[in-house]
């Protein structure tokens, strides 16, 4: 089975040779791009798809999100605005009302959640737990997750539950937590941080994980500076999540060390701190990708679109910059070379936008441009 | 014909007693709200409206608009994301493309416009002419928006087209353009700016237009501080836009006159001026409106939510205050009274949000919250 699709506004490959380019057309077949090539060339297919003069850009790598939990925190958020500070123990919150969500309604919510992460153009995910914050529930949330995305990560260490001490609980996240998680996920994480857990805690849950076959992750440097970015670096993480307060040395280690900056303007934008600064990194050589954060405490948008515009308005990234960052900078993050990009050979993961360029993501913040979404050709 | 709506997670009718309540139902007869009260007394209609919890909130007034128009300005967007100042100028870009397109091409790109916004929950739009600026254009763009719109306004005086001397386009304006406009429009505005328009030309656009039995309302103080609001209120004018630079005189002038302050972070938002202090209008007396100013040079956004969100993040207005002034606020600005709430009488324009409370629209920015749009109940 194979469809061409023709008419495209603006054709986003990320091919080295031509990343943007117009007159263009492409090919899937059995759920992969088969071929790129000039519109007058496009050979010929089962079925033709008219894209109606919209840009084809990859579909989006969301390589951070939290989307399996209950409960709404808006009170919260109103208050926030009104200028209460945010603290890292909001998260125990939502842990209360995830415990106290069953199985089925855990799948409910994050399914309903997929579907709207999809209408807006996402494709790929990456699902941490963290709300369960006990063997039982971190386990369930990881198991509701792997029936939504292959990117699962363990994120037990996301706070210290009311009435445990640190040591014991990294002594729990380490052990029986890990033993029981580890089956369920790709990834393992840890929130680095002041009212978290410190370097040498952090160090400990990775290298456990690690252990167990989990490759780490990291939330490095969100509310102030930290080790997180260095920790990060020394274990050859896939990324560093966050980086809204970077020394130059931390800069410098991200640099060196290829771990991808995992920029979530979505945050900056829900807790009024201030925008990473994207144009340090990239000046600096420095691996950025963009992805929401989605979750009901600090930042809960599901549109890629919007935070491609607020990096564009926010973190000084060109409109091209920023959707590579949303797009080949998730993927990097997760590692993955079969998507965040439409050359041949990649899973065919695309989205036909209301719009003739992909500049529009940022030209016209907050309108749904997103007209049609495949994943793998479908 | 009588609608019962139901299940509604919350209720904002902007009724003084309870401007904003659970447990309510709404009941809509032919095409106005007929009863507004506790779910338990709501009582029979012809048929049932399920809002499945969802929050039911007035129908947005979007009451600064410029939607008849041809072109794109994406790549000058992209230069001054990149560093490039905005200079009024850049209109003449838009008038290029929009003499050129006919009137065919115009009523379809300005009727896709009205889809776009209406499927985001606008159900009010005032639309101006000023890309013509010649007469037999502008009195086409409000041939094209009267058939769109009740609320259509003169804006020959948008920017003094190249070639033209001042005066001499001042007198065009009030005379012959005048005369073929001001029967498709309620409202006259002018650009009262550096490099469009100084006081004493717009005092005499304005008047002119008043005396044609047009309504009076000013784009005011977008660039820097000047004239503007202060013409506005000596003039009475139903509504100061833009308000971005202000003098003390200048919010006491606003409070005193009761004329609505148009705040419009779509334009701040897409060229990075400072946003306007919703807080210290409203601290003041003054009534604010928020509306998008969709164009497609300074805010090509056409997303009532996603002002309502930059509203709360950078203007300092809780979520309940934004959406009063992107509703009951944009009414004001439009002096109609019968939209903007949903009190027994009100024209039975309303919203069902994909979301437990109007929170949502700030707490969850950039997502489509927007389920159901009717307008007169339907």
């Amino acid at each position: 089975m194979s469809t061409a699709i023709t008419n495209i506004g603006e054709l986003v490959s990320w091919d080295p040779e031509r990343p943007v380019r117009a007159d263009a057309a492409l090919v899937i077949e059995d759920g992969v791009v088969a071929w790129v090539g000039a519109a007058r060339d496009v050979p010929a297919a089962d079925e033709v798809l008219d894209a109606a003069g919209g840009a084809v850009i990859p579909g989006f790598v969301d390589s951070h999100t939290h989307l399996v939990f209950a409960g709404d925190r808006s009170a919260e958020f109103a208050a926030r605005m009104a200028g209460e500070p945010y603290a890292a123990g909001g998260i125990r919150t939502t842990v209360a009302a995830t415990r106290a969500a069953g199985a089925a309604e855990l799948t409910r919510l994050a399914g309903a959640r997929i579907a709207e992460l999809h209408a807006q153009g996402t494709t790929t995910v990456e699902i941490k737990s963290g709300y369960g914050l006990d063997v039982k529930t971190e386990s369930l949330l990881l198991e509701v997750a792997v029936g939504l995305t292959d990117e699962t990560t363990f994120l037990g260490a996301h706070v210290v539950p009311a009435g445990w001490d640190d040591d014991d609980y990294v002594a729990l996240v380490t052990g029986e937590m890990l033993t029981r998680c580890a089956p369920h996920a790709k990834w393992v994480d840890v929130f680095c941080e002041t009212g978290a857990f410190d370097a040498a805690q952090a160090r400990t849950v990775l290298l456990a994980g690690m252990a167990a076959g989990l490759l780490p992750r990291v939330h490095a440097n969100q509310l102030g500076f930290g080790p997180g970015v260095q920790l990060a670096c020394e274990l050859g993480a896939a990324a560093a999540d966050h980086c809204t307060y970077l020394s130059d040395a931390d800069v410098s280690a991200l640099a060196d060390s290829g771990v991808v900056a995992g920029l979530l303007p979505g945050v900056e934008f829900s807790t009024r701190h201030p925008y990473p600064d994207a144009r340090r990194l990239l000046a600096a050589g420095v691996r950025v990708a963009i992805a929401t954060d989605c979750n009901p405490g600090t930042s809960y948008t599901s549109s890629m679109p919007f935070c491609v515009a607020l990096a564009v308005r926010e973190m000084g990234l060109t409109p091209t910059e920023a959707l590579y960052a949303a797009t080949a900078g998730g993927a990097a993050s997760l590692r993955r070379e079969d998507v965040g990009h439409l050359r041949p050979g990649a899973r065919a993961d695309l989205v036909i936008l209301d719009a003739p360029s992909h500049v529009h993501l940022a030209y016209r913040p907050g309108v749904p441009l997103v007209r049609r979404v495949l994943i793998a050709g479908r």
